[in-house]
């Protein structure tokens, strides 16, 4: 995959939940607790590990998950992170 | 719990592998890989439920774990993240 234009990402970035930050999107979502948070983390991982496309995950604040995707092979953003982030929305 | 104190905190932090950042701990794993990684965050996060303690978590590089530990309530360090860094060192 090869990096998005900066118009391109505009353009996926419409009428989403993840915002850019850099060279990466970032989303953050707030669970019931820390064990919500946890099974969140590992649906997530589920789908990272099968499009073998891995974001950085930080848990805080107990109840709080933050994901943050980007291409660093490619130095920036691609059709990949667009493709996990759908998926991961469409964990409800 | 009550905070401890900066010589306090020094003590608990001679001969471990944690390193104090302003009112935190911090410790960093690396993994043989993100599927590793994932495993490692739910037997911490396994350990955390058990003690009703909470670390900020961070997956990130796909293979590395950075954990951070303060007891917000008592904005600073106490004897509740040295028993949880404890038991987490002991994961292995």
């Amino acid at each position: 995959m090869s990096r998005l234009s900066d118009e391109e990402i505009e353009q996926q970035l419409a009428d989403s939940d993840w915002a850019r930050e850099g060279e990466a999107i970032v989303r953050e979502w707030k669970l019931a607790d820390f064990a919500a948070a946890i099974v969140f983390v590992n649906r997530v991982a589920e789908l990272a590990e099968r499009a073998n496309h891995h974001p950085d995950i930080l848990v805080h604040g107990w109840n709080k998950v933050r994901l943050e995707l980007s291409t660093h092979s490619q130095g920036g953003l691609t059709g990949a992170d667009f493709a996990l982030a759908a998926e991961i929305d469409g964990l409800g």
